[in-house]
């Protein structure tokens, strides 16, 4: 036994006494010590015996080979399948680098929307390689702490438009509206409402301003009471749709800006008495798993969520060997999954003229 | 600039420096730099400024305060709502102990359901304080390998049975499994069906269990064919309500053993024109939060998974300070979530005496 400092290291056997001791190579004692599966049953019990007799302690290979650096990723909360599909592409592509990944939440610990001191604490002290921030809004004095400690980062759905030179992965938001829009538009509906997140959330506006162009281009004409804010929120969103099919004139179709705000819109529809597809067409955003658990099965525009994490973390990782990218905002493309919310319009319900 | 064996340490100035060059106290140029908000723009601009000109580079506090011990927590999959409750509670329970959370997905990179042996390498290299395992089934030499390393580790919701003096943390099955069944009775059903995970899943058996329990204690006799494999999977569980219906004397209620499984079984409900809960009623298990999404909302036994991991790193903090606790298995509560999709039996329908 050495003492160093406080520290006790045992100078044990080695592997080779070890091996002997058991009357197998030392290759054989070295699989049975890493948890290796090809060693037979009996082969490995003699070698744990012999490990056991003689106190054989493995220490870690800090010498050999370099522990895997550490990234972190910061997301607004983690119960919720929106993380668990970003957490799933950040901890897949870091895997293929020989990274790992220490996970924190951000929301559960915030002020403001905005996260608290705890992670920023934790990273100085730890030096984090890198950082992945999703759906967590920065503040300023953040900002200025990533950059005195020289830590790259990479925003994954930044919430507001972050600061010229900061490195985002977001998905074409203003392509999916024009998708959603486009769809309803071909199946003939005319009458085209939305429920918009919070304004100030520029995947949002971006959706809308979507939806805005596919009506243009349509030649149809914007009608601002079809604009309802629905604030990224269940009951928000439920009461935006009571309040569209209160109008005069109310919508035959309503593209819904977040999967999450459709199961508001689903129940403030039932309680109508109103039919999905038949007396009113419902198109989500995200194509989060639950979508698919609704009745009847809501069509959407998918978001790759995992996608969009693993080239963040790619990007980190250039960033990490020195590089900066040259595009700032990287925006991986949004497609339409076609289920069983959307139908050409009920003569009911078209359109008079 | 001092170089000691390839690693160059900046001599740079001191924060006492950095302050006097902008004119504020120590205290404050510390607050900069450690990211804190309560600092006037106007005082930060100038520390900032200085810190620029001086080229201070903030070390590290490896000596003052310890980096935060890092635990790992290796789950099945992480795109699941599953592992996000698991990881809610695991990282909130770890953030209290000032720990923190590497995650490992084990299904993604699997051989036969069982992890392989990308996370021990990465664990021996780094030198784990302690492991979570969720839903992970280990093989004996991973067994081995952690008692060598003297890992502590804790298992969340074992697969099958772990070997004695494994510590491990679920739910209380069986009685989930009675409270789903002793609904329905006291519904008033009598011919209620259970379509079951797979036979060698700890859990799953242990809620058949409770089913047969309640069923004797109200002197009901138990028929085999009521008894269906459901293998937690959606498509099974979709073809053993057919074939339950098929029967010359169908259920009229039905306990499936797990809400995503539920899912299948409401297809097949709806393909056969049998509505619920009119028709029949189904009793899910998990309480996910996808099953809120679904028409009927459906009535579920819940599982406290985000307490069940929390716990299991409050076990697992014990065992990292020399402790062993005492009860090897620590079992939470479950407890009936009702919701729609369950009612008392229709006249049509009812058992025939």
């Amino acid at each position: 036994m050495v003492r160093t400092a406080g520290v006790s290291v045992t100078a044990g056997p080695t592997l080779a006494v070890v091996a002997r001791e058991a009357g197998v190579s030392v290759p054989t004692a070295s699989k049975v010590v890493n948890g290796r599966e090809d060693v037979a049953p009996e082969t490995r019990r003699r070698v744990t015996e012999a490990l056991d007799r003689l106190g054989y302690v493995r220490r870690p290979r800090f010498g050999a080979s370099k522990p895997p650096r550490l990234i972190d990723l910061v997301v607004h909360a983690l119960d919720s399948s929106w993380s668990g599909a970003v957490l799933h592409g950040a901890e897949e592509a870091a895997h293929d680098a020989g990274l790992d990944v220490v996970v924190s939440a951000a929301l559960s610990r915030t002020r403001a929307g905005r996260p608290q001191r705890g992670w920023l604490d934790k990273l100085t002290v730890r030096g984090s390689a890198g950082v992945l921030f999703n759906l967590t809004e920065l503040t300023g004095s953040q900002y200025a702490w990533l950059e005195q400690h020289r830590t790259p980062f990479v925003l994954i759905d930044p919430v507001v438009e972050p600061p010229p030179g900061v490195v985002s992965v977001g998905a074409a938001n203003w392509q999916g509206g024009v998708t959603a829009t486009e769809h309803l538009l071909a199946l003939g509906h005319e009458r085209i409402a939305v429920i918009a997140g919070p304004r100030r959330r520029m995947c949002s506006s971006a959706r809308v301003a979507g939806y805005r162009s596919a009506l243009a281009s349509a030649g149809i004409a914007y009608r601002p009471e079809y604009l309802r804010d629905g604030a990224f929120d269940e009951s928000v969103a439920y009461r935006s749709m009571h309040e569209l099919f209160d109008l005069p004139e109310p919508p035959t179709a309503v593209f819904v800006c977040s999967d999450r705000m459709a199961l508001g819109a689903y129940l403030a529809l039932e309680e109508r008495g109103l039919r999905i597809p038949h007396d009113v067409s419902v198109v989500g955003f995200d194509d989060l798993p639950e979508s698919r658990w609704t009745t009847p099965a809501l069509t959407t525009v998918r978001q790759p969520l995992a996608e969009m994490a693993a080239t963040g973390l790619r990007l980190l990782l250039r960033m990490m060997d020195g590089e900066h990218p040259e595009g700032t905002r990287t925006e991986l493309s949004t497609r339409l999954v076609e289920r069983a919310s959307t139908a050409p319009p009920h003569r009911g319900t078209a359109v008079k003229r």
